[in-house]
């Protein structure tokens, strides 16, 4: 039933896993083979997923004993109150440590099934399918898992790695218009970070992906998956290179922070944020213009907005400081050199963050 | 102002860490030195043990920026809900990925503090300062973290290596006797489980250790660590030999959660559960009598119950069910071969264990 299949890699030593990635893979029982042993299995899914996938995939799992657990949808809902209720019913069912959960939804299902298996007589088998095109080309690979506290996005989370990553590829069609261009945002993040030829591939085929079009979408699954991949198996726990990937991030989550959870999506965010570093880093004489000017065209075509809400810059920065990036009380950001070229740093000029805030910052010098 | 001072290793790659053993070390700020890197740092102490040493703690970790924050006293405060105050105060002080936790107290303490450092930011350095025998000789050695469940005890948490252990043991001078006598069980465990020498040593020096005599005390404490880091060092998840330090705490597990926790201190069900295990492990013809009567003897001279509660045996078996120590619905046993040698096994009679429940194995086949 599966018409063709990627299998990438993410090597981690004795915590290395696949990521599976093809059209029809959730309802195929093969699937999950190797990276589910667990003979009790708890679904973790939403109220918005759930109908148009989870008996396929209770199907696919069977003879295992699965519980599926139904979370309500969106992000304001990514919450430790949440994670507690996960945890109930993994109690309620008696789940022992040789359990499995897994994840079937988008990045917010993902984030917390993760966090319940991670904590969970400390720590359970996970695994993740998933169902947007954010998740499958960045939240469910690497391990990060997590929720919102009131006072900042992600502050508490845990690393745990997945056994195995599932993405039918064919779930994408079934997507909301505005889910599939905030999934793109990060599709677009991973060209600019490290792969200049795929950043011009997105420009030539940005109306096919907005369209749907399965062979464009499985290629930018593919290929943000290979260099994630890469990243999180040189820097797991993201001393170094990985904090690359949070281009955008810094600012996105000043913004969804601010707004308050759900009003922008993260991806939403993640593209303003985007605009937001390139900006900076033009201001700053790091990136060229015309760079500058590709990325703007780029997310503008994507239908991702360009520029921060109107929130006043000091309420962005007080939000910018309690993000996870700050060390020794200095925000780091993930400033561009050029299309496919970024670096994390904390040495930049604090005018020039404000005026970015603010949304002017000065031309180049 | 340190008189002497053991230092042992926890060898875990680069997780390994020290535990540093003597009187007066709370007070000396080169204690922390090596450990506490970290400029912010949060203590987290309780209502009792504050009064006593958290100014000193506060002073010796001078110049760094301390904040402290108290919990009230007790097993039946270690929940979910406890960790996210620990959380907020973290967010609410701007605490950074680069912060350090430190938990000056017993196992309650110890366990809420380790997994709020393991879940904030997705984890930071962490540091245990016990003040209890309990704590000195179990809990503040091996990275477990987490909190109880309604449906059983540690079902929440993480696995999280502290960066070192200080363990002053002029704090034993102020424990409760009913606190000294409930560390005192677990000390006798790592005897049963792997050091006849040892057990033998407190069976000479029971009154002497009662009494609160400092070097009798240190060298409990030393060996007790000797033995804990050794077989953690070996086995940091708990894939095998780490199992046999469960020795008493899966019955004991089952009082404490059957009688309400708090009711039972954990020290005093591990006690019970021990002689529960030595009486299962002679009736099934594996344990002779002489060691049952050993191990009887010292547990009622050190002032600890030797038999369980007046609970139903279902009522335990229920809660014994949950224990994280089940695997494929089969309830694993730590059983005695004869003092110093322990096995890990779900290979048992289960009428015998009823009968145990029941507080009546029979005799020895």
């Amino acid at each position: 039933m599966v018409t063709s299949m990627d299998i990438l890699t993410v090597e981690l030593g004795s915590r290395s896993y696949p990521i599976l990635i093809g059209q029809g893979l959730l309802r195929d029982p093969r699937s999950f083979t190797e990276s589910v042993r667990a003979r009790d299995v708890l679904i973790v899914s939403n109220t918005t997923v759930a109908p148009l996938y989870l008996s396929t995939l209770e199907a696919a799992l069977r003879p295992r004993r699965t519980v599926a657990t139904l979370l309500p949808d969106g992000e304001s809902y990514k919450t430790f109150d949440t994670v507690a209720r996960i945890l109930d019913v993994l109690v309620a069912n008696r789940f022992g440590r040789d359990c499995a959960v897994v994840a079937l939804g988008g990045g917010v299902v993902g984030d917390m099934a993760g966090f319940a298996a991670a904590i969970y007589q400390r720590g359970v088998e996970f695994v993740q399918v998933p169902t947007t095109l954010l998740a499958q080309v960045d939240s469910a690979v690497g391990g990060k898992t997590g929720v919102n506290h009131p006072g900042g996005k992600n502050l508490i989370g845990a690393f745990h790695q997945p056994a195995a990553v599932v993405s039918d590829t064919a779930t994408l069609s079934t997507l909301a218009p505005r889910e599939l261009r905030a999934g793109l945002a990060e599709v677009v993040k991973y060209g600019l970070i490290r792969d200049p030829e795929f950043f011009a591939w997105l420009e030539q085929r940005a109306e096919a992906l907005l369209a749907g079009e399965p062979g464009a979408l499985a290629h930018a699954v593919r290929r943000s998956c290979e260099i994630k991949a890469a990243i999180v198996g040189q820097d797991e726990r993201e001393h170094g290179e990985r904090a690359l990937l949070n281009l955008g991030h810094t600012f996105g989550h000043a913004i969804e922070s601010a707004t308050g959870y759900g009003r922008w999506l993260h991806g939403e965010a993640v593209g303003a944020g985007m605009v937001m570093a390139a900006r900076m880093s033009h201001a700053g004489g790091l990136l060229p213009r015309g760079d500058l000017q590709r990325l703007v065209g780029l997310i503008e075509r994507l239908g991702l907005p360009v520029s921060a809400p109107d929130v006043p810059a000091e309420t962005m920065l007080e939000h910018m400081r309690i993000d996870k990036k700050v060390l020794g009380g200095r925000i780091r950001l993930v400033l561009l050199q050029r299309i496919g070229a970024a670096i994390v740093t904390a040495d930049y000029d604090q005018q020039l963050l404000l005026r970015t805030l603010e949304g002017q910052p000065a031309g180049a010098s």
